[in-house]
């Protein structure tokens, strides 16, 4: 088991990663401060990991919450299925919560429970790579609203979060080509080196050969808690976490929740970003095919569903980045360097939108 | 004017009480990030005071909402309406809300405020007397659901508070009353020489003699900025603010919401919380008498509804205060001392709820 810490002050936590960690009993017990735990999962993965779940639990009160699978609902009636589970079960503020499952999952449960009580205790357990490389690190939990993807949610730390990599051996190649869109992510923001390590060895993790997967979310993680701990509110090079993300949700979006999962809308995000950043005369063309090539090779699709360039904008305009109606997009300056940019020529994000949207 | 600051490092923030303040241009610039402005209020309110409030955000873009009144809609559906609105109008993560109203609209919008794209600036017009001297400063927003009040929500805190004294000049009667049940509150926890004076003034406050009602507000609101300034996130002594409370929120929601206001409630509540310390053998029989007596003369009610003791118990249970399924209750030693208490006679909590329920 390897061991990272998200370095908070007294919000810092620790990331477990690891072969055969769920189901390891009191590893989780100095993160959790009082007798009650519920353990929110989906209808995918309780027939899955469950029990074993349950079994780091042994001694405390355990309710349990299934909800169903998908993207679609991931919205306030949702969180309010956790927060009358709570209440009916009396569960107090000392009360911690604990997700397993993927991004929806961890994000819904963290948002209830940065506001059940106005804040209680949380736990990550993610079974997908999506999860496990980013979406379960850094403390943003949120639901989305039918205008606008986690438009509503808190800033709330988990106490602790655990990565038992056996749980990839039972994840569909759909959702591991879409958790390698956000490995891809941080090897083009932000390390170029990584980047060059996932060319040469996309096989291996397509494979989920395990030291190739371990090694790849354990850089993925410390790239993602280097970032957090600098800038966990989002003031600032936080942001540049979002590459990809903002065309990536207006398809997302438009397509309707659930059905383009979100790390493939990433993935054809990163490509316009790519393409945007080139047109521009800031990223080599080579870099554009390098991209498109890993994206490919990682199984992602490299253009987005042919949506209309309008409804991309309209859609991109509600985005959190966006002051005062303003897109602001995240670009590249090479592999490994990206930036937040608010002016850039409005007609080359057209002509971008056009050939890849 | 004067001016009161909640002394929270750098989330510290300035109340302005006076008369004549709504609708002073400028006062609020400096408390205003962005360009985009979203003023939040009820249908009673905006006839009154939504023009006059508009013309303190001259030159920004406003946008208002008019909410039904009632604590019966204060929950999870309005709070979407505030965030459909908020998207409706593309707000971006610069905008400020505005809460114009009492208690219900300070926090509702101050929890819309906290959880729009992960936290947005908010600033509290408040307008009920209850609102001016409890509910907006202090930072604890929330929304009620149907399983316990307050029970979702989120300490945010606003970027200023201002109180219009004049405005209370509209209020009706019982709501005045309500409001003076909180200022009776901050005398009987920790300040008996205000509670002194309170016995002494009441007929002034009744008759809304401006000196005499500034004079309780800025006392109220300094006692609770001191409080919070020690405990923002209700650690410890927060607790004690609380008085009445318990027995307050059982009656609110077991009587359905909107039916007692909160402010009634608590009166009851508290004058339960010192007769139960008589019981028990803390609080002498004297200051019990002199309890009731000025919540009568302030126009409160001084017992409950006559609701059936096991439903008090069972929605008493689910109160933030409690752990594991034990009620914590805030009793009092003498009138300006009171206590957070886990160990009391459970008989005696039962002959307190048939005596006075």
């Amino acid at each position: 088991m390897q061991t990272l810490k998200v370095d908070l002050g007294k919000r810092s936590y620790p990331i477990y990663i690891g072969s055969s960690l769920l189901g390891m009993y009191n590893l989780l017990a100095p993160h959790i401060k009082g007798s009650q735990v519920l353990i929110v999962t989906n209808e995918a993965i309780a027939p899955l990991y469950l029990d074993s779940a349950k079994k780091m639990f042994t001694g405390y009160t355990i309710e349990t919450l299934i909800l169903p699978d998908g993207e679609q609902y991931k919205n306030l009636k949702t969180l309010n299925q956790i927060y009358t589970k709570l209440l009916q079960s009396k569960y107090d503020r000392k009360c911690t919560l604990v997700a397993l499952g993927g991004g929806v999952i961890g994000d819904i449960t963290g948002f209830a429970a940065a506001s059940y009580q106005r804040g209680v205790n949380f736990i990550q357990l993610p079974t997908t790579l999506l999860a496990q490389v980013d979406s379960s690190v850094g403390g943003k939990t949120g639901v989305n609203h039918e205008l606008g993807k986690n438009m509503l949610g808190a800033f709330h730390q988990p106490q602790a979060v655990l990565i038992d990599t056996d749980t990839l051996e039972t994840l569909d190649d759909r959702q591991l080509s879409a958790g390698l869109a956000e490995v891809i992510k941080y090897g083009l923001i932000n390390d170029s080196k990584f980047f060059g390590y996932l060319e040469e060895n996309m096989d291996l993790l397509l494979s989920r050969e395990p030291a190739a997967i371990s090694r790849a979310i354990h850089i993925s993680c410390q790239n993602k808690a280097d970032v957090v701990a600098k800038d966990e509110k989002e003031a600032g090079i936080r942001a540049l976490l979002n590459l990809g993300h903002t065309f990536g949700h207006a398809i997302e979006s438009g397509m309707g929740y659930g059905n383009w999962l979100h790390g493939e809308a990433v993935g054809a995000g990163m490509l316009m970003a790519a393409d945007l950043s080139c047109r521009i005369g800031w990223l080599p063309q080579e870099d554009v095919v390098r991209t498109r090539n890993l994206l490919e090779k990682a199984g992602l699709p490299v253009t987005g569903p042919g949506m209309a360039t309008d409804k991309y904008l309209k859609i991109m305009a509600v985005d959190k980045k966006s002051e005062a109606g303003k897109i602001r997009l995240v670009l590249l300056d090479k592999i490994g360097k990206a930036k937040v940019v608010a002016n850039y020529p409005k007609d080359l994000l057209l002509e971008t939108l056009i050939e890849l949207g």
